[in-house]
This record gives structure tokens, sequence and C-alpha cells, in this order.
């Protein structure tokens, strides 16, 4: 049977390309491997086994997750080192010591002492002492602990005393470069995530509590960092797809995304000089975007469906559940852009995006090659 | 085996209250009817056949769909009257007219004559004639023809007399509704919702088109109105789950919400003021919710797990993919709220969170009693 071209797919659907996704593994994996740490990418953006293989080809392979049903496929899929970098929900000890006793490392992120006590008491009759990472707030206060609070060394030195666990160092996260405007701005994101953690665990090294592992990672901070010394692991995740979101702080050009949904025209509203299209809320997310970068960058990046060619002056300028709108600020060539015509959308988000799909067509060669399933859930 | 509390629901998860679904079902279900139309629910915000069930209970039976998803799963349940009102597109006629053959009705909905041309062509060759709607812009501006283009009456000519297509009348949503601040706006949209199609209507009808239906709905709309004379079906579909939206403009109290995420506190940001729990996009959608009502809404309204009691200093102040912080403006109770405490967060927008859920967990008397599938992807 001949293989399906893009504009054959059934909308809305999932393109992932193979040939920018293997471009986009390749670029930071060498980065990482030239900056002297591992990789351990997240698999949160993708959720997919395939994708994941591919990710860790040539590394060490170990993966990140997001949540246990992540974890769970790739276990299954044959993955035996994994680490879930969300800090760990106490309903959720029991599923995940259980998992861990399944596969060689399953390590698991702590950032309050009940916690650890709680993962403690459960894990200490267990066979195997199960990995711990404490995270440490780099200066996105999200999570983590303050790492300039003396507080903050006494909790590591408990941790690495618990019975059960395993403590294997720090990890933390400098979610705060999505802040950044443009590329030269993420190199202080980068250093900061890189030596704050570097310091705490000097200092912990210096209290007499050892650190062999310090893991740090975003996208950006990936993509631009240049000395990584001291860091053990990087985490990036969303550099595989990338998104009109990375491309428009610079983590990347706005080519190199790897992710797109394919949408069909649905209607020519001529008098708010608008398409419609069968793209909502639903395929590319309520995900604002870089609005600090581009007030009017709406909610996605419009091409031929195929990327052959893009429009842009186009932008998704509205959506609600299943209707994408797309505006642009010079009349519209609506003969150009027919009822039933196809569309490929590069969304802000691609980790809120794909995870409304349960499969993506992959394509090689301007074909449909393969359908990988996504690991969706808890 | 005993039945699980709320709050011993692994996390995150989505809940139903049954007895909060059956007051909506019957609440909405008794106004359509003391107004003299048709309840033709809409299934988009729940995806569910089960709750489809229990919302025509004491009605005719037909349901409103928004993907060949839900209309396909709904159609093995058993459902055979059905309308999917979004503009076909033009990918979607066979697999629409595979699935009409299959039940008594399945109407199609038009606003461009490319559309009803190709659905036409496709349609002619058929043992029965297929059922469209045309759909007509009563101010949303998202989707239909504009019943004051001169055009518009040609377009619905020609669609009544085209082979293969049975036209059955027109089909309009108040969507900008949702613009309203308070409950006593809702009756100008709801009025335009009913007066736009239905005079648009007695046009068609004294230029000799035939116009058997005049569909309308939105639930705030359905809400409201007081008069729907000449309208013969209406559509509203959130009404069953409610949410933080619709209670800020009026739609119902927040106390009506009958779907919630449950999530566990998996961080205390002291320094922020700030919870962390582990209910981020993912679990929630990004939707900005009824910020010209209420500019600090944030992401999600805040109670104990099986909402016996509110939080209402706390909102969801800000998502990522797995993490969702929880701000006030007031000091936090901290000590109240420990590390693996279980909180209900009733989302902005009920149709985008559900939809992140494969299924729903349903509650009647406190205890989990049933575990309700979901209707995903397109």
């Amino acid at each position: 049977m001949p293989r399906m071209r893009i504009d054959e797919l059934p909308t809305p659907c999932a393109v992932v390309d193979h040939e920018r996704l293997e471009r986009n593994a390749a670029r930071m994996g060498e980065r990482m491997t030239r900056l002297g740490v591992r990789l351990r990418p997240h698999v949160k953006t993708h959720k997919c086994a395939e994708i994941a293989r591919l990710s860790v080809r040539g590394h060490f392979g170990g993966v990140t997750v997001s949540t246990l049903a992540e974890a769970r496929g790739l276990a299954e899929a044959g993955f035996d080192d994994l680490t879930w970098a969300v800090p760990i929900a106490l309903d959720r000890i029991d599923d995940a010591l259980l998992l861990g006793r399944r596969v060689r490392s399953f390590a698991l992120l702590v950032d309050h002492p009940d916690a650890a006590r709680a993962l403690s008491a459960k894990a200490r009759g267990g066979e195997q002492r199960v990995p711990v990472f404490l995270k440490v707030d780099c200066g996105y206060h999200r999570a983590g602990v303050d790492p300039e609070d003396p507080a903050s060394v006494a909790f590591a030195r408990e941790l690495a005393s618990l019975p059960g666990l395993e403590f294997r160092g720090l990890l933390t996260h400098a979610g705060h470069a999505y802040h950044a405007t443009r590329r030269d701005e993420l190199a202080a994101f980068a250093r900061a995530e890189r030596d704050v953690p570097v310091r705490f665990a000097e200092r912990l090294c210096a209290a007499g509590v050892r650190v062999d592992e310090v893991s740090v990672g975003s996208t950006p901070t990936m993509s631009v960092a240049e000395d990584l010394a001291g860091v053990t692991e990087a985490r990036p995740g969303n550099y595989l797809f990338f998104d009109a979101f990375q491309a428009s702080i610079g983590s990347c050009d706005l080519e190199d995304a790897a992710f797109w949904v394919v949408a069909t025209v649905i209607g020519h509203a001529r008098a708010q000089n608008a398409l419609l299209v069968n793209a909502g809320a639903l395929s590319l997310s309520k995900d604002p975007g870089a609005t600090h970068v581009d007030a009017r960058c709406g909610f996605g990046r419009v091409a031929s469906a195929n990327r052959s060619r893009a429009f842009p002056s186009l932008r998704v300028t509205a959506l609600s559940q299943e209707h994408g709108q797309i505006g642009s600020e010079t009349p519209i060539d609506f003969d150009a852009l027919p009822i039933g015509a196809k569309l490929a959308i590069v969304p802000n988000h691609s980790c809120l995006s794909a995870a409304l799909f349960d499969r993506y067509h992959v394509v090689r060669d301007g074909r449909v090659a393969e359908v990988w399933r996504a690991l969706r859930g808890w």
C-alpha cells in the first residue's frame, strides 16, 4: 500500500518529522557530550517510547519522566534507568516503589522533609534502597529547597541518612529561562542553573554530605550552555520537538520544529479577514506562547501541511474547543487557501499540544512511514 | 470491596459528582421543556455515553457532538440522532457519511457553498439524503453565514436544492455570551441567539425556502433565556459540569460545578506563599478563565477534595505541565494543608480540563460508585 502524504491524513492530526527529530536529537546529544555531561533526556514532551529510544542513542540510556504512566510505559519498552523529576506525591509512593522493583533504577524527587520521611517509611522494608534526588531552587521558585537556607543543608544531611533511601544528589530546573527574550539572555539562566546546585553541592560536601549527582536542564539553557563543570547529568526534553515558543526566545529556529498539527480550512470569515480550521484548543492547547517577546504571537504559526511553504503573516488568533481562527494583519488570500485546504500549525508549546494526541504520524521523505503511540495519563 | 472515598483516589484524577450532575441536568431539562424547545444536549464537555444518556432522559434522545469520535462512540452506545455542530471538514466527509448510514440521523453543518457542494457530490449516490444545517452567525463571528447578506439567502436556496442533501434548517451559537460579566447581561446574548436565526428563517420562508429547524444554544444563554419562540432545538452542553468561568459570568453558582480535579499537595513554597500540587496544565488546561470579570481569577478554584469545605482565598496562580501553583493574597495556613493533603480544583473551563482525562470517577454519597470512560480524539 502506498504510504500517505501528509495532506492525505484525516485532520486534525499530529505529525512528527523524522529528519528534524534526528537532527534535533543529534545536535543536543553532541552538545552534551562535548560539555562532558550525561544526557538523560526528558520524555514529557513526546511521551513516546520510540522517540525516547532515538533520543538516548549514543548516550547512556537513562531518561527523565514527568508521570508514572510515562515511567511504566518506558519500563515495559525496556528502559531501566529512569528519574521522575516531579516532587513525589505521597499517594503515589506505593505505585512508584512497585515500578522501582521492576527496573534497575527509578529515582524519585523530594524537596520537603515530610515527603522524604514518608518515602523512607515505605522504602525501608524493601530489598533495594530507593534512589532520591533533592530538588534545589535555582531561581524559578516553583519547587525546590533554598540553597542559601541552612535548613536545606540539615535536610540534605537527613535525607542522606534516612533508611531505605539512597541519596543520589541534587536536581534543578531553570524554568525561568522561558522568561528570556533573546538567545543571548539564555546564557545567564544557564549559568545560574549550573552554579546554584554546583555551589550547594560543594557546601554539602564540605558539611560531610556526599553528592554524587548534579542534574540540571531545560531546553533553553541546554541549547546555549557553554560550561557545565560540576554537573553530571542534563535533562532537556522539548528540544526533540521544539515549538514556536522556543523559536521566539532563541532556543531554535522555527524551521527546527519537528512536531506540528495538520488542520483543514473549514471556513472563510472574510469580514473578519480570518480562516477557520478544525484544530482548536484540544489540538493546540491554550498555551499563550511567548507573549513577552511578541504580544501578538497568537496560538501557533502556520505553513503548508508539509511545511514546504511558510505563511509568516498568518497566526492562530483565537481558539475554541474544536475551532481555530487564523488571522493576519495583511489581507488573507482566500483563493489560495480554499475550503478543504490543509495547513500545518506549529503550536506555541509542543509539550501541551502533543499530549492532546494519542499517536504521532511519523514522516520520512514526505510520506507517513510509521505511527507511534504516546503514553498519556498518570 | 468498600468503595473509595474521594481522598483515597490516586492523583491527579477527575471526579464527577452524580448528585450535582443530576441536578444540573434536571434544571436545564425543565427550562427547555418549559420554553417549548427540544433539548439536544451537547456532549463535547464530557464526551461520555453515560452522561449523554442521563442528559437526554425525559427528552427526545438527540445529542450534539463536536467530533466524529464522540459520534462514533455514542452511536455504538445506542444513540441514533446526532448533529455534528462544527462545519464539516472536506477530508472527514467520507467518514461522516459512513457513520450516517449506521444511525437514523447524523446531521452535518455547512457555512460555505464549496463545502455544501462537496458534501452533495459525495452524498448524491447514497440511499438516504444527508441532513444538513446551515450555520448562521448571530454575532460571535467565529463561523456561519451573515444573515443580512443577500448571498446567504441564495446559498440557503442552493443548499435546499442540492442532490443528496436534506436541508433541515438553521443552527447558531452565541459564543460571544462568554464575554458577559454578569447574569443580567446574558439575556441580551440569549435574545440575539434567538432573534437572528428566527428572523433569518422567516426571510428564507418568505423567499420560498422551507426551514424546519432553528437550533440554538450555549450554556450561558440557555441558563437565562425566557423566550425561545421560533426555536425548535437547544444545544447547551457545559451546564452538566459547569465550571469556574460559568460561575464568574453568572450561568451558575460555583457550588453547582459537578466536575473537578483532585490533586495532592507536593510542595510548600513558603517564601512565595504558595502551595505546589500535582495538577498542572495537563490536568486543568491553560484556559485563562473569565479574566474580564476577575483579572486575578487564576486557573482554578480550590476546596477540600470532596468539596465539603471551600478555600475561597486560594487560586491556582500558575501552571506548568504537571505542576500547579496555588497562591493567595492572604497568608496560607501551611499547617492546615500539609504535604500529602488532597485538594479539589474546579477548573476555569471544564470542557478543556475534562478532555485531558480518559475516565471520570463518579461519586455518589461521598464514595466512588463508578468509573465512566470518555470518548477522546477525533
